[in-house]
């Protein structure tokens, strides 16, 4: 599983994969897509790192609590594996990742040219499956930026808290994996600014059209880049890419009306499927966990289905500390995420999921269509649905491998999909399912516990469109 | 503390009251206010039970765990009373209640004679002060409408779900008493029917404006009814009492701009509120709660400050089982909460205070300007708010004692007021706290997690200005 920095980023996959600028925005941009790809190939070499599995009995200053059998930091910060208790008729355990504090992701903003740009950033987290990807401005928990480990400040964190705080456009707490992080939330948040921003190596300056194009590239725009560009409401889409009846069904989409349910109607859906979720989910030690076996390098599930937490040793220059040990959650495989998309009176609508999830602080939020966890195959998939998550049914319009957080997740993978769906799929779905337009799920974003955070990462997609 | 269903309620006590009807309504209202008053006088009449404290051994059905304390129903149904511990710099340890099952609060409205009109309830709850109070059409744990302690189904139920709901207006989670409850939240719901519906002897129906003047009555509109009213956003207000620039001021809060503070501008304050709580919260076995004591009768802090956990027998005709013994929460004295209120701009805004209690889901919600627990003092005010909560500064435009829930609390009291302050009291107040206008309050009520119990009260106590 080790790992070279030196390992050459291989690009843009798929053939349908555009890497152009959209022509209002090309000659505008501070840097073409052509160059951020030199830029971005100069951060990869110079981004020597290693990543090598470890026996639990050598983190360093991580530990198995003597009575819990919770693995902790010994500053009590960052995060802990704990264990999950489940009453859902049969009782369920698994570990989970408890990390009650709250995290910024935040994307600064400025205008270059009139056209507005964001700071992003080349940064490699242990769990990544190509070494580095493109990152909002800040991304850092409560324990990085107080620099409980002791290393460098934050970079541009003056600029979401403080005095020397810009204008914000979008600041939100969301959730995060439910089926691993118990109650996770991170603050997702847009500054703007006009002053003169210093740039520092790692970072780049990029229009919100080359952020959305490079979405089709493999992973490479992370999981934090995807929320807080889900959360973005001001932005206007991209002009369509197929000007066809889609191009003009998603433009509408985007429209204050023209849904088939009206905002009050998808709140009481919601409550509702709220109601009917009887489980109840308690953290508990980790000792106590049944079915799940700890071992000398990992914590596995008996059946061998489910995630592993495992321990890695990390060698870095390019972080805020030189190197250090922590553990991971390692899925076994690969997730699958659709946006089931169809033209309702000439309005594109996405059938959202009101799905239940043990970790969620809410226990409901809206997820994709269909939603497969690692390990998972599509019998978990609704009947009316499973043509269209083997991919039999429906037209592909974003179709990306793009990864999960790599500072929690060991090469965490997830296929994207928006696939279109005609007239033949029904307009009357099952109780958990729901038609929404593009801009009724922007609407909800302003909002916490709506929007799971694969729907979100999916809402970036069609942003992408 | 046995007390008598034959006691007569003591009808309005302050000279101040208004128990006439706004003159556009008067002549429509299906039952005038002082017919119902006489309907009153005989539902009360009728309601014969007593309550009568017991020992803890004398619980029928209900019992203390023996590995972890706690206290619950044979059933696992209702609620438990289980341990909180609380880290926030020192630990902290309460009894709390759990009861994660989500019921059901609805109001029932129909129009008659082109006025909307609200089906109201005369319920009796083993903890009310004074035998009934006016609840809403439905008030119902899933416990209570499954039928668990096997009593009758619950009346006008079939309205809030399944094919015969009528349409539904207002359907969103709310939290409870985050001081006393673990993540507590009932389905507040409002649904409009057209067709004739049977009216049993204990509901009434009253106009909107008839319910609002009630409010001013001494512990007569419950806690319920108070919560599903400040969700009602399609009501226009009363005409105000006060002609004049109160009046006036009032009117425009309740329109879609003239704030000081824009919504994104709150969103982003509340945000910023919930990130700088860093205490967790955690359930555990009641056996293990410090500072404590279980004695035959009773569970209460060592201090003898806090609430104490009591059980009680209840003898009564009018509900739906005959008879039962439950815990109840009895808090010591009377809490208070105030909503300041000034005149910005002409704009009459109200003074929120982002609020943390250890019980909420999310930590945080918006909450009184002052907000004391039975058994706080004025020196838990913060300083620039103290002169107003003593009553010595501003004005009161609304001073009603209300009680809190009958089916969980013994006699828990609240004085609720809405004071004006004039142009003496700040406009700029500390990061806690924020000025909105009425209508953006009513609009963050679309949503969950925003508006604590208590604020909701008194928001419903404003529309009754």
């Amino acid at each position: 599983m080790t790992e070279s920095g030196t390992a050459v980023h291989d690009g843009p996959r798929r053939a349908g994969a555009r890497l152009t600028l959209a022509s209002s925005d090309r000659d505008r941009a501070v840097m073409s897509t052509e160059d951020f790809f030199r830029w971005w190939e100069h951060r990869l070499a110079r981004g020597r790192f290693e990543v090598t599995p470890i026996p639990f009995a050598e983190l360093e200053r991580w530990g198995f609590q003597e009575q819990t059998g919770n693995l902790g930091h010994e500053s009590g910060r960052f995060f802990t594996i704990e264990g999950l208790r489940v009453e859902d008729g049969p009782t369920r355990w698994q570990p989970i990742i408890n990390q009650p504090e709250i995290g910024v992701l935040g994307i600064l903003v400025k205008e270059f040219d009139g056209v507005l740009h964001c700071l992003m950033q080349a940064k490699m987290e242990p769990g990544n499956v190509n070494t580095l990807q493109l990152s909002p401005t800040v991304q850092a928990t409560r324990s990085n930026y107080t620099q409980v480990h002791r290393g460098s400040a934050t970079r541009y964190l003056e600029y979401f808290a403080g005095p020397r705080r810009g204008d914000v456009l979008v600041d939100v707490l969301q959730s995060e994996q439910g089926a691993w992080f118990w109650h996770k939330r991170n603050r997702n948040i847009v500054v703007r600014v006009d002053d003169d921003v210093p740039l520092h190596e790692d970072f780049c300056w990029l229009t919100i059209a080359q952020v959305r194009e490079l979405m089709r590239v493999d992973n490479l725009v992370n999981m934090d880049s995807r929320t807080v560009l889900s959360c973005m409401p001001f932005v206007e889409p991209a002009a369509p890419s197929d000007p066809g009846e889609f191009g003009e069904a998603l433009a509408r989409s985007y429209a204050p009306d023209g849904s088939v349910a009206g905002t009050d109607e998808i709140l009481s859906w919601f409550t509702e499927a709220k109601t009917r979720c009887e489980w109840t989910a308690r953290l508990v030690p980790l000792s106590s966990v049944r079915d799940w076996t700890r071992t000398a390098e990992e914590i596995t599930d008996d059946r061998g289905e489910d995630f592993r937490i495992i321990a890695v040793r990390v060698a870095a220059a390019n972080r805020e500390v030189a190197g250090w040990t922590q553990p991971l959650l390692h899925p076994r495989g690969r997730g699958l995420a659709v946006f089931v998309a169809r033209r309702i009176a000439g309005v594109l609508h996405i059938l959202v999921r009101a799905r239940e999830e043990y970790g969620l602080l809410d226990c409901v939020e809206m997820a994709p269509s269909v939603q497969l966890l690692p390990g998972q195959d599509v019998s978990a998939v609704d009947p009316f649905l499973r043509d269209v998550a083997t991919g039999h049914v429906g037209r592909a319009r974003f179709d990306t491998v793009l990864s999960e957080e790599g500072g929690r997740f060991h090469h965490a993978l997830t296929r994207y999909r928006v696939v279109e769906v005609g007239s033949e799929f029904p307009v009357e779905v099952p109780p958990d399912y729901c038609w929404m337009t593009t801009r009724q799920l922007m609407d909800l974003l302003r909002h916490g516990h709506y929007l799971n955070i694969e729907a979100r990462s999916l809402l970036a997609c069609v942003h992408s469109l």
